[in-house]
């Protein structure tokens, strides 16, 4: 009874760290309200509270699952390829597909996360920080290990590419969204494997 | 005395703007509240609402303050410059130094209303669209200038690059902006200073 009690109260707090994804990275965590996350996990305010200290606890709890969804559906299209270059080429692909079905509604937590939580939010703001760093090595691990690998020339500098594809990937993001999915998302992604082909040895 | 008036209505109308404009650009449309914008205004609710129907049409105006302030510094840089690839570079500089010093608090009002807007607010989202499009335009008339002056190739595509620089500059204030300006901006800025050069004739 007691292990089976625990697990209900596992899944329930699961179910609202999903649906306030869906909801905080749409509507932003200062755009939704009490009554949005009602509404959107079918709780009262004691049933959500109950498994969360306070808005600002769930809302970091949300945000690390937006991110950890993002990224293992974007590591997993990596993983699928051999060689540094075609795996640059991957993680390219896999979030211009995320712009038009994104893995958490309402497109890349990092994105939408770092202009809100710049000037007015401590600890999302070193979350979001944590979290692009962490792309931006994976992203660099995978250039070095091009170089080493004679498959990408050897003076190309890691760190800055890194920051090149993901600025642009999220510069694109951006607009595509904003815009509705028009083509800029391609146009980015099609200008950004000409980049990462001219990186090859 | 009644156009003194008049003219005091106007000055407290645009004080009104320019401190909403520094104020949502920073804490965002749904961040920033009633109290934050009578403190940054030192007025009362009312004297607020006396010069605006509500909170939506003093957002407007002040995202209106906001882009056009922003855009007389950058194309006040680039009228500067002679030659396309000149002013494309004078257009990356400015956006660049004006990830350090911002014209308006906050950083940029495309950016930082583009992720709120674009699913919450449709009013927004639109004069966000036709701000975006408007610089898309200026960057592109720049690079057909440029073509026709033989300066740039004539095989390049004027609104794909348009989008692409205009992309990777967003995404770069984005970075910027959220690591407190590391040098990632100046990298960003080089990146695409040596990509705009690969475009010359």
């Amino acid at each position: 009874m007691r292990v089976s009690r625990i697990g209900k109260g596992k899944m329930t707090r699961e179910m609202i760290i999903a649906k306030a994804a869906a909801l905080f990275n749409s509507r932003g965590y200062f755009g939704a309200s009490m009554s949005d996350l009602m509404q959107a996990t079918g709780l009262e305010k004691g049933g959500i509270y109950n498994h969360f200290d306070n808005k600002e606890e769930l809302a970091m709890a949300a945000f690390d699952y937006a991110v950890a969804t993002t990224s293992a559906y974007v590591k997993g299209e990596v993983d699928k390829c051999d060689g540094a270059i075609a795996k640059l080429h991957a993680f390219v692909n896999a979030v211009s597909s995320a712009a038009e079905s994104p893995p958490v509604p309402g497109g890349c937590p990092l994105l939408n996360s770092a202009i809100e939580c710049d000037d007015a939010h401590p600890e999302l703001k070193e979350r979001v920080q944590a979290a692009i760093t962490r792309v931006r090595r994976f992203l660099a691990s995978i250039i070095k290990s091009g170089i080493d690998a004679n498959e990408i020339k050897a003076d190309v500098d890691a760190e800055k590419e890194s920051l090149v594809i993901f600025a642009t990937l999220e510069g694109g993001l951006m607009i595509s969204r904003l815009f509705d999915q028009t083509p800029a998302m391609s146009s980015i992604a099609q200008h950004l494997k000409e980049h990462i082909d001219s990186l090859k040895a």
